[in-house]
């Protein structure tokens, strides 16, 4: 079982992901996002990779049940109903709910993998529930760090060495390249306080002068949540592992 | 001083360049034959994006002295005089020549950072010169890792911390982004056998197959060189220190 990391979007074409098993990272903070959202009842999060596109989608489509939701440059966007806190998506707001989503990098990094066989969203809240079902799928897997503007950031690097390493716990053997040795340093170095490395990073800094120092401490919880965000090309939806696998 | 990586060149465009000091590195194998190459008296290598363009240039435009170098997949290109093991840019082969040069990965990324105020060439070879000279300079540096096929590369990655190392040790207060500590992590982790680290990576182990054992030793040796390639937008020459730097 081979598992490769991509450190950004730009790394692939939408092709590369063709038949592939896939795993998007943004801990910072989508993946936690939209992870929190389905675990609070959300029925559907729509991945947009324009806001444009979020706005012409989120127009009556759903019938009133619809919630515009994300952010740009880590601020909520004009018009749009919520930001892209974790804490935000509470059962009140979106049990029920259809979530039409954009964020700076990623809603865009999942939308780039739409192509993927089987396309999973991760964060540090429910990495053990992914590399669970990551093992039990068997195929080889591509974890794709969101990263910040086609650049390379840390905790979705560390957050994918984390996953690996999870991986590796379950099953001996996994194969890794030249990009997943270098994930799995980097979580050996810097995965020991995830707070402490999310506070230091450069997105992390940014969230904090912006005041969402309660987002950090979200995303770095460990395992707090087992909900698999799965997207069938359109939307992402809680996997639910006792019916089979369903893509539109 | 802020110093930041590109794990690929695929990271930025090319006006990301634009006025800044960039060092690229292709470990294996296009920064170490260049440097060979200006050190054993080549006038100047021109690094070209596509082998049609090297065919192109090299059709008379320097009166007979031009060599065609390089390679594709690792492999010499047919009606090329040279491919890219350093070890062939003799100075029997390479005096006074002009070298039109092409590699999968290493020419295109210096050819992507033409836009660059300074832009200087570095491989393991040549590591504490170029961070001599980057101290001197006093600029930020972009360091840009050629990688492999848009994907990242593991020996660039190295020796990207390894020339920060050496900064800070001729400086303190190098100021880190999240991909420069990554890759400083990255040489404290692989860096203490350089050549073990070579053969066990993804483009070294290609290299290995197809009997470029010898290139392999050759490119992991630490300061056998002290020769400058800089990059004037068309050429690369050996930097005379002792001259104002001139750009075409």
């Amino acid at each position: 079982m081979k598992v490769n990391v991509l450190f950004s979007p730009v790394n692939a074409d939408e092709l590369y992901f063709a038949n592939k098993t896939t795993v998007v990272i943004d801990v910072l903070r989508a993946s936690s996002t939209i992870i929190n959202a389905l675990s609070n009842g959300a029925k559907e999060v729509i991945p947009v990779a324009t806001v444009e596109f979020a706005v012409k989608v989120s127009g009556g489509m759903f019938g009133g049940q619809t919630l515009l939701g994300g952010e740009r440059n880590t601020k909520k966007i004009e018009g749009f109903a919520i930001g892209n806190s974790p804490t935000e998506y509470s059962k009140e707001v979106v049990k029920d709910k259809f979530i039409v989503f954009f964020s700076t990098n990623g809603s865009k990094a999942i939308v780039k993998a739409k192509f993927s066989e089987n396309l999973l969203v991760c964060s540090f809240n429910n990495l053990s529930a992914v590399a669970k079902h990551l093992i039990k799928l068997k195929n080889d897997v591509e974890i794709l760090c969101a990263g910040t503007n086609n650049h390379f950031s840390l905790e979705d690097s560390v957050c994918a060495g984390k996953l690996i390493e999870e991986m590796n716990k379950k099953k001996k053997h996994i194969e890794v390249s030249d990009s997943s040795a270098a994930a799995f340093t980097l979580y050996e170095r810097f995965g020991n306080d995830i707070l402490e490395m999310l506070k230091n990073t450069e997105h992390g800094k940014k969230l904090l002068e912006n005041g969402f120092d309660k987002d950090l401490e979200f995303c770095s919880k460990l395992n707090i949540n087992s909900v698999l965000p799965y997207f069938d090309g359109i939307k992402l939806k809680s996997l639910d592992l006792k019916k089979p696998k369903m893509r539109s």
